[in-house]
C-alpha cells in the first residue's frame, strides 16, 4: 500500500532538503563552539569554502539557484527540542551534562547568519561573516550541501534501475571494505565522514553497516544526528580552526608562537581524559610537540592529520617518550587519507606500541570511485576554512606543504616562528 | 511515515506465500493447458518433482511443515477476476481472444489437486495425479516454491545489512550482464526464468531492469503474472510434456513414432505465425526432422532446448533448405543454459543467416554463485515432469543423454523406435 499521506507531504517539499537539522554536523564543531562561546564569542571571523580540486568546476555542475535553495533551508533550521534534550541529557565520552545550560540556551536560539555566494572561474565563492560561534556552524553543512548537490547533478539523468545498480555496487564496494576491516582484532573505527559525505541517506546507511558488519570495532560517528538516531556514541574533540584564529589573532611573534598552546590550556581547563587530544600539526607537529609544556604530555592522545602518518605517530611516540610518559597508554588517532589498506598497515604497525583509533572519513562516506561513467563522481578536495578573525588573516601549514594555507607572506612568517623546516610534500585526494 | 494499516496486514499473514496466483506461471503452461483441455481433457497422469543435483539435500535445507503450506497456499487460489479479464482480454501475439471462452470458464473455477509429499534419502518426493489440464499446472509453481523456500533456508541467518549487501550484488551482476548485452545490435530475449527463479520478488526485478537496460532488445517474460504487472508480452508456445504423454498413450511402435508429430498436428488447428515452433528434440532432433511432414517446414521457427545449440542450430538450417525453405525467414529460439557469453556466440553465429531470439532462464533470474558462504546458492538441477499418463511411463531422450528422462527399458525401446543414433553428453547444471 502507499501511504497517501506520505507521498503528498513529500510533494509539497519545494526543495529535498539535504541538511535538515543543525546538528547534522560533526560532533566536535559543537564542542568548539561551546569553547569559543566561552572563550571568544565576539571574534569576528570569515570562513571560505575553498575547492582544491579545481578540474571539477563546481559552478558548472550545481545550479546556482538550487545551492541558494539549500542554503536558505539551513538558515531557516532551529535547535528541535528532541535534539536539544539529547544534547542537554545525552552522555558524551563518559560525561553527563557535556554541553552546559548557557550555551545550550545560546544554541536553542541560534540560526546560522546569511551567507556572500558569487561564480567566479567556474567556481563558487561561498563564504560567511559574523561571529565566531555562529559563523563556525556553517562549515559542516555548507560542505555537505555542495558535495551532495554534486551527487545530484551527476546523478540527474541515470534511470531508476542504473541508480539502483549503483547504489548496489556501492554497498557492495562497502561491504567489501567491511569485510575486509572485521578480522583486525582490536580495530576501532569512528566515522568521521560527514564533510565529504555523498548524501545524508547514504552516511546514514555506512554507519548502519558498519554497526552490523563491524561490531564493538565501530565505536561511533562524528555526526550527531546520525549518531542520536541511530543510538551510537558521538565522536571527536578539536580541529585546526582553533589554533588558527587564536594565531590570526595573536600580537607579535612571540604570542603567536604561544597562541596554539593557549587554545590547548583553555582546553585543558574544559575537558579530560578522552577529550584531550592533541592535534600537533597546524603549525608542524615536530616544532609544536618540541615546545610544548609539560602538562601536555600528560594528555591521552594526538591526532595524526597530515604528512605521513606513520611519521607522526613515531613522533608522537618519541615525544612521549622524552616526557617520561609511557606510549602504551597513549591514543594516536589517525585521520588522514585512511582507506582500507592504510587502517590495516598502521593498525599492524602501532596496535601493539600505543593504543590506536581510526577517523575514517571520505573513503568510507564517499567512495563513488569508478561506479559511474567519466569517474564524475570521484572524490575531490574541498574545505571549508576560517580565513580572516577580526580582519586578519588565518595561515595553516600542517605537515604537507601542499595543504598550506593564508596569504605568502603570512606563511612565511608563520614558518620562521614555528620553526619549521623541510617538509615532505604529499598528494591531496581529499 | 510507517503505513500502520500496511504493517499490520502483513502481520496477519500466517506465511509469506511465495505462489500468489494461478497465472505466476509461464505463459506456454496455459497455452499447452487450453491445447490439453481441447484435445486430452480425461487423460490421467502423474507429474513429479525431480532434483538431479543429489548433492543439494533439499529436505534438510527445506522445513516440510514449510513445504506443504507453501503448497497448501496454491491449492487455496483461485483465478481473480482481473486476472481473468486479462487472459480474456489481452492480445497475445498479436491475437485477441488466445483463450477460448470454455477454457476461461474451466481456469476460473479451477483449484489444483492434492499432492503427495514424502522425504526420501534427503530429498522431496513430490508428486501429483489427476487429470493433465490440472495436474500440469502444478509445474512451475511447485518448483518456484521449492526454490524458493531453498533460498529462505540458506538466507534465513543472516543479518539485515548482510542481506542487503547480497542483494546489491546479485543486482550489480546482473546489471553487468545487461551492460554487456546492451550493445548486441538485434538482441532479442525474453526473460524464461520463472521455474528455477531465487524468488518472485527478484524475477519481478530482474525483469524490470532488463526493460530499462535493454529496451527494445527484451521483448517479454515468460511470466503471466509478471507480464500483466509489468505491461510487457507474455512468451512461451509449448513444451516436451506434450510429446512425452501423446507418446506415452501411443498403441505400438508406429503410433509412438507419429506421437510427436500428432502433437504438433493438433497445435497447427489451434495457432498460427509466432506461436508455430517446433520443439525438436524430445526423440532427437535430427530425426525428428527428418521424419517430420512437409507442413511442418513451413511452421516460423525451431526451438533448440538441448544439446550443442550451435549444432541444434546448423540441423534446422539445413533442414528448411532440403525442404526448400528460406532459413532467412525463419526463427531460432535458444533455451537451454544461456548465459551472456553464450547468448553473445550464438547471436555472433546465426542473427544474420536466420531470425534469432533468446529464452533466458536460470542464469538470469538465479544467478547468486559466489555471493553467498560455502557458495550456498549456486543454481541447482530442479525439474517437475509428467512420469506416467493413464498408467504408462513417459519417456524423454532430448539431445542430451544425461537429461535423458524414464525407465530403461523404455528408453532403449524409444531409442530404436525414433532411430536415435550416438549422442554427444554434455553437462547439466541447470
Amino acid at each position: 500500500m502507499v501511504d497517501i499521506a506520505t507521498r503528498v507531504w513529500n510533494h509539497k517539499w519545494k526543495i529535498d532538503p539535504i541538511v535538515r537539522s543543525l546538528i547534522d554536523t560533526d560532533f566536535y564543531k559543537l564542542l568548539m563552539c561551546q569553547s569559543v562561546f566561552r572563550n571568544r564569542p565576539d571574534t569576528r571571523v570569515t570562513f571560505s569554502l575553498i575547492n582544491r580540486t579545481k578540474s571539477i568546476r563546481l559552478a558548472e555542475l550545481v545550479d546556482e539557484g538550487e545551492l541558494r535553495e539549500q542554503l536558505d533551508h539551513i538558515r531557516s533550521l532551529r535547535l528541535t527540542r528532541g535534539e536539544s534534550t539529547w544534547l542537554r541529557g545525552n552522555t558524551f565520552y563518559g560525561k553527563r551534562q557535556m554541553f552546559t545550560p548557557a550555551f545550550m540556551e545560546w544554541f536553542e536560539n541560534l540560526s546560522l547568519p546569511p551567507y556572500h555566494l558569487e561564480k567566479k572561474d567556474g567556481q563558487y565563492e561561498l563564504t560567511f561573516e559574523g561571529t565566531w560561534p555562529e559563523v563556525m556552524l556553517w562549515e559542516i553543512p555548507a560542505l555537505a550541501v555542495i558535495m551532495e548537490l554534486r551527487s545530484r547533478a551527476v546523478l540527474r539523468d541515470m534511470g531508476k534501475f542504473e541508480l539502483q545498480v549503483l547504489y548496489a555496487r556501492a554497498m557492495t564496494k562497502l561491504w567489501e571494505k567491511v569485510e575486509a576491516l572485521k578480522p583486525v582484532e582490536g580495530l576501532r573505527l569512528a566515522d568521521f565522514g560527514t564533510r565529504r559525505r555523498h548524501s545524508y541517506l547514504w552516511q546514514d546507511w555506512c554507519v548502519q553497516a558498519m554497526m552490523e558488519g563491524l561490531g564493538e570495532s565501530f565505536i561511533g560517528t562524528s555526526n550527531c544526528r546520525i549518531a542520536m538516531h541511530r543510538d551510537i556514541e558521538a565522536i571527536g574533540t578539536n580541529a585546526h580552526e582553533l589554533p588558527m584564529v587564536y594565531a590570526a589573532l595573536a600580537e607579535g611573534d612571540e604570542a603567536l608562537r604561544q597562541a596554539p598552546y593557549d587554545v590547548l590550556a583553555d582546553w585543558h581547563e574544559e575537558h579530560d581524559g578522552n577529550l584531550r587530544i592533541i592535534l600537533p600539526d597546524t603549525y608542524g607537529t615536530k616544532g609544536f610537540l618540541e615546545g610544548a609544556p609539560d602538562w601536555l604530555a600528560g594528555w591521552t592522545g594526538i591526532r595524526v592529520d597530515s604528512g605521513d602518518p606513520a611519521v607522526g605517530a613515531e613522533t608522537a611516540i618519541n615525544w612521549w617518550k622524552s616526557r617520561g610518559e609511557d606510549p602504551s597508554e597513549k591514543l594516536i588517532i589517525f585521520s588522514d587519507g585512511l582507506d582500507v589498506e592504510k587502517i590495516k598497515e598502521l593498525h599492524g604497525q602501532f596496535s601493539d606500541r600505543v593504543r590506536v583509533s581510526f577517523g575514517w572519513g571520505t573513503m568510507l562516506t564517499n567512495d563513488f570511485k569508478g561506479l559511474v561513467a567519466k569517474d564524475a563522481l570521484v572524490p575531490f578536495s574541498l574545505v571549508c576554512k576560517a580565513v580572516a578573525a577580526d580582519g586578519r588573516p588565518t595561515v595553516k601549514l600542517s605537515d604537507n606543504p601542499n595543504k598550506a594555507m593564508g596569504p605568502a607572506e603570512e606563511i612565511a612568517r608563520y614558518k620562521r616562528v614555528f620553526d619549521v623546516g623541510d617538509q615532505t610534500a604529499m598528494k591531496v585526494t581529499v
